[in-house]
């Protein structure tokens, strides 16, 4: 028997009505460039603007575009930073029927080229900053119609339009478009670490679901008094959705958009009063430098507004989320997920009768939390069995749920999708334990796990340990190929200025923490450790350097079980 | 083009699986009757159990169903109060494929007899405590083919068997059918102030987006570390949705029965440390005069963990809500909905940049508030027109969204739901003004408004002033016919013990707030006001007993506009 509710479709341009509608005078602050200082660096411009005037220019984009002569479903990339108008184009575009594609900007010319032209973009939106690139661009994507430079350039730049003459040129639309909630509204390609980019397309009904269930306090605990700064790029999964969730309950927004340095982001969040703020680890290690030095020098930053530093994309170590606590009373949340899962898939929050700064406080805040409702969770064996959730056993970690890919673009990558008991499962390429409560604790990327005598051993873990050393500003910790054990760990640490540290140090540092047999059989020092386009250390890149390295190195003897 | 996102169904399964799962260990607290003290009345007896209790009853309760031979669809009526066995069929019910149909126990036999006949429920359980009415309803209600009695009886009931038996007779459901997100989930019948009661059907669809749309904190504000207390009857709108919403965040669930006193509440949000609480103005009266009372005798309860008192149903004037504020700390906050909108419409909070402690605040906070996302509230003139969102245009609400009613059960009562602009609106029968931040103020039932020389006059704004003065417990402001204005206002009172008041003295007091044209005409004093089975004023029963005594009366000749 069917009910009577009404068949109200789950789609974006109720956020953006709301948004006009009832937080029309909220905020919308921006960092833009503004000139540049005598070294040639940019200076920043504070630019103010309303949910009033971004629904509207929003709605004069989506009229621009259909004026253009797309069709529903169409591709619209952008390859900008955060801002004002990037927020224009993630709830006009997909409320004028079409698709936003946000292209990761930090990728080479080639690979934009190459996302640009696999997903058939048919317009192109660029960042002021690099007009530079578009000539490259149009000559290698030829499906590429049009293309809008947002914000002012010297001049004006061959073969593309200025977007605010576009956007104002238009009058707003008036009535959006019949759009079935299970129509695709975003796109956003996988960084891709092994073969091509793949292309995961986010709907209507996914986009309102998962900003619904982001909003509660045991998730990013976004109202309408919030004021949220997310660090984490607009090209990258959507910002963790943060654009969409905030403008459906009202939270006034700060971009920060090129100025994601330490100093630039404290001011930010201590001016604007920012409540939550949300980016990757390296992100905050570059916060905190500033925070100590602020404080050192006796006027440390008013952050009192500050409820919680979300932190994803990879783990925040424990020793992380205890320094921001016990330095700067500031609460760092983690949060888990990838492109394929919209991405929230699970939020941390110490559960009811533990407090959050005890020792099982700060233990669970290392991991990364519950998972979100309507998204479930299993751990499987090498067989596809599940396993136990005792907090113990590591599987390998899978996903259902209504706002997880289902598949990749033009139907590739079907190997991470598979049926269990009847149902669809996304395959994270995680190794994770779940305990009893439902608490998630990544311990490996699939293919960074080191094998040592057919034992598993979590490089994550002996990072997050390793980086609670004093000496350590970084460090990453790789497979090395072993003729007795396989693979044994290698670790590499970037060193804290001024600081020594050596590998006997190291381990018995780690000594009574790990088995034996976890610790590494050998430390080295480098300058730095390669990250890739999304934050991320890159071990492939590291494995290859140092690839050969065990058989020189001096060895610990000690086996699996000792 | 369609997304590439998981097709999950959208059902009440994945809230009983996710309680199951996840929150396991988080209790669940009910008040059961615990035998009787020398007057008679029934002693409360305290029961603690665990969602993973109810989760796997629940499943017993869905497998034990399904052995009855009842079909997908088909109606499983509850006639019980607030407890842990009301929650398992609140998650076993739909969970099995079948409809929780929830009666108004205040209703008249005769009437629950109707429901029951025109809802065609095929199983009825019903509480220990009307286990007495069992005989009526079988007699008038053939169709129903199964009773189970919710606890223990003096003695085995003839044609009922007893729930708990039932339940631990079988083993737990260890899949849920296939269940479509449109199928109906539950169902309520309005009060009917006006002809037959009606059925709204509640969708899994509809269910689980309000659930995900009532926990954020510009709404209920609920998550795994709260502990809610809904006052408001399980048998009344879905406890106003707070069931579901608790299970899915894993909230701690308190259940007060029969023992809805202010003192046994008092005790209860005490002692369990509730956070979260639920119910109509007349039951925080009650509690105000228990904290009064408690506080006055120099032992007052220790309540600092109560965040809010959720106030619906009715309006709570803006003195309630001050005096809980100022007498006792306590935070009253309005939500308001009906039977048709599952029922969350709007919840109120205080924007950004007000001070909910402020007159602003309170103004603000004496309104209904926002609506909830994904639900747009207008308010349309007598010619169907939609007026300005200006915090001072009256007109009639209605209501669209994908969990409000698109019609009764067997297509009844049709004129509720109209077209506009080609798309299904409902009908509220409430007359509103909404503001620029969308702040929703109703200002009467559509035929409580009283109607004075062509213009209007809100009973309800009367009410609540009327209720500030210090001598007043209660008012009802009805209307009384005028020959020359057509319908003038009359204020019923009930005086506060020893307290007395003349008309003069009311006016005077209304005076400095109203234009002269609508002070009341008469003000009388009544033992009590008749209150219906959800707890509202009923007015049309007050209009007849003082039908005709407006030629009686002592007139004011103010007209309108003066």
């Amino acid at each position: 028997m069917q009910g009577n509710m009404m068949d109200v479709p789950l789609t974006i341009p109720f956020i953006l009505e709301r948004a006009r509608s009832i937080f029309a005078g909220r905020e919308v602050v921006s960092l833009l460039p503004g000139g540049r200082d005598e070294a040639g660096q940019p200076i920043p411009r504070k630019h103010r603007t309303t949910y009033g005037e971004v629904a509207d220019r929003a709605l004069r984009l989506a009229a621009g575009l259909q004026g253009l002569g797309l069709q529903p479903g169409d591709r619209v990339a952008t390859l900008a930073v955060n801002s004002y108008r990037h927020l224009e184009a993630y709830l006009g575009v997909p409320s004028g029927g079409f698709v936003i594609h946000t292209v990761n900007i930090r990728l080479h010319v080639d690979q934009v080229a190459w996302i640009l032209g696999h997903a058939e973009d048919r317009v192109l939106i660029v960042e002021n900053v690099f007009a530079g690139l578009i000539p490259a661009i149009r000559a290698a994507c030829p499906k590429i119609e049009h293309v809008f430079v947002l914000g002012p350039t010297p001049a004006p730049v061959e073969g593309a339009e200025d977007y605010d003459a576009f956007v104002m040129g238009h009058e707003p639309m008036s009535r959006s478009p019949q759009i079935d909630e299970r129509d695709a509204a975003g796109m956003c390609y996988t960084s891709g670490t092994t073969g091509n980019p793949k292309g995961v397309t986010y709907t209507h009904r996914s986009t309102i679901l998962h900003s619904l269930a982001s909003a509660p306090k045991d998730m990013l605990d976004v109202g309408e008094r919030d004021c949220v700064l997310p660090i984490v790029p607009m090209f990258h999964v959507n910002a963790w959705g943060l654009p969409y969730t905030c403008a459906m309950y009202g939270a006034k927004q700060v971009f920060a958009g090129v100025f994601s340095d330490g100093r630039n982001l404290a001011g930010l969040l201590q001016d604007e009063e920012v409540t939550i703020t949300a980016g990757v680890p390296t992100i905050w290690m570059g916060l905190l430098a500033e925070l100590d030095r602020a404080k050192a020098e006796g006027h440390p930053y008013d952050l009192h507004r500050l409820e919680r530093l979300v932190v994803g994309g990879s783990a925040a170590p424990e020793s992380l989320i205890r320094t921001f606590e016990e330095r700067h009373g500031l609460r760092l949340a983690h949060a888990w997920g990838m492109t394929e899962t919209h991405p929230l898939g699970t939020a941390s929050k110490v559960p009811a009768g533990v407090d959050e700064r005890s020792d099982e406080g700060y233990a669970l805040r290392a991991k990364q939390g519950r998972p979100a409702p309507l998204v479930f969770l299993e751990i499987l064996s090498e067989d596809g069995e599940r396993l136990p959730h005792d907090g113990k056993t590591m599987g390998r970690l899978v996903a259902r749920g209504p706002w997880i890919a289902s598949g990749y673009f033009k139907g590739e990558g079907q190997g991470n999708f598979f049926t269990m008991d009847g149902e669809l499962w996304f395959d994270t390429g995680d190794i994770a334990t779940l305990d009893e409560r439902g608490y998630m604790h990544i311990q490996d990327r699939a293919k960074d796990l080191i094998k040592s005598g057919g034992e598993w051993i979590s490089s994550v873990d002996l990072e997050n340990a390793i980086m609670a050393h004093p000496a350590v500003a970084q460090c990453a910790v790789i497979a090395m190929d072993d003729p007795k054990w396989d693979e044994r760990p290698l670790a590499v640490v970037v060193l804290r200025p001024g600081m020594s540290v050596t590998h006997e140090e190291i381990t018995a540092f780690l000594a009574p923490k790990f088995a034996k047999w976890w610790l590494p059989d050998a430390t080295l020092v480098a300058e730095s450790i390669p990250i890739g386009a999304t934050g991320k250390f890159l071990k492939r890149e590291l494995r290859e350097q140092y690839r050969g390295y065990g058989n020189a190195a001096q060895r610990s003897e000690s086996a699996p079980g000792d």
